[in-house]
């Protein structure tokens, strides 16, 4: 390969763009965040990075509680529009047809339309230059029965699911392995 | 919809598989981390979440350096076995055929198969649980030019990325949008 050097930038690739929920069930926001990552698994625990400027931010900051709402193709509008409109003027709800249903374990609402959705509790949160670092516990998740198979097992890869890369909306497409195929032994052909 | 509700768990998705380069240009090493997350734009900065029990743990720790690598679909069976494997046993990079290149701006290396390498700094380290959070500065990018146009923009939907969702590996599929396509104007046809 033949390479160029350039400056830091931001181009961790692919990203989760994850539809926030905040605020409350009377008054609810949602906003579009793609610096969104898992962080621990044991306690199962994620982060979000929001600007100081935003709506949502003193919503998140002061409740100390938001919902990562997963998207879907068909959220696809939402998810674009949700990142450049502010709650400020807007009741983004109302104005795409989305709704605010009650969380289990926080005060703020879930997304309906949103086949799994990810209920946190702010832990800390750290000041990192134009966004500051949410970081939560995931206190529980709602899963949509359409993805469940018969045996329960959630069949994630149903959900049609997006993701960003470089200004880019995308779709998932094939599935290629599941985590350990390398090492795996193949099972023998019975004779 | 109809749904469930689950204790927390870790399952936002989609999350980025890379491959994190450390140690030395001499003695490198390799370790597949879904944990990761663009956490800040100005300064560019990322997250990857590493457990303390694993080889490249004190690597990372104790240089304060490391490379995220955005994997390939050709690099695939090279990230699941680099995320079952350990550096203890093996030598990552000579069981895989893969190359250990000097990074610009860090004393590890990047893994020139992989088009796009992240030069990363530590600036923070957070106990989480079962895992700990390193918070780092991206410091260069080294960019292949085959992603790069006649203009010299980058056009990362050339890569082949790969994604990861809920224990499985997707290629990313169409691109279905853009970073505002919901509010752009459409241009007015010219009579």
């Amino acid at each position: 390969m033949s390479k160029q050097i350039w400056k830091g930038g931001a181009l961790l690739a692919p990203v989760p763009p994850v539809l926030v929920s905040c605020g409350s069930l009377e008054s609810p926001n949602l906003i579009t965040v793609a610096w969104a990552g898992t962080v621990c698994t044991h306690p199962p625990r994620l982060s979000i990075s929001v600007r100081k400027s935003r709506y949502s931010y003193p919503l998140i900051r002061e409740s100390g509680e938001f919902v990562v709402n997963l998207p879907t193709q068909k959220l696809l509008r939402a998810v674009d529009w949700c990142g450049v409109k502010s709650g400020r003027d807007v009741d983004k709800f109302k104005e795409m047809h989305l709704t605010a249903a009650p969380a289990s374990t926080v005060g703020c609402p879930i997304l309906e339309e949103s086949p799994l959705n990810l209920e946190c509790k702010v832990f800390q949160v750290l000041e990192l230059g134009s966004h500051d670092l949410f970081l939560a516990d995931i206190t529980a998740i709602q899963v949509d029965e359409s993805l469940l198979d018969a045996q329960g097992k959630l069949c994630l890869d149903k959900a049609g699911l997006l993701a960003y890369a470089h200004g880019s909306y995308f779709s998932l497409g094939s599935q290629l392995g599941t985590f350990g195929y390398s090492v795996r032994k193949k099972k023998k052909p019975r004779r």
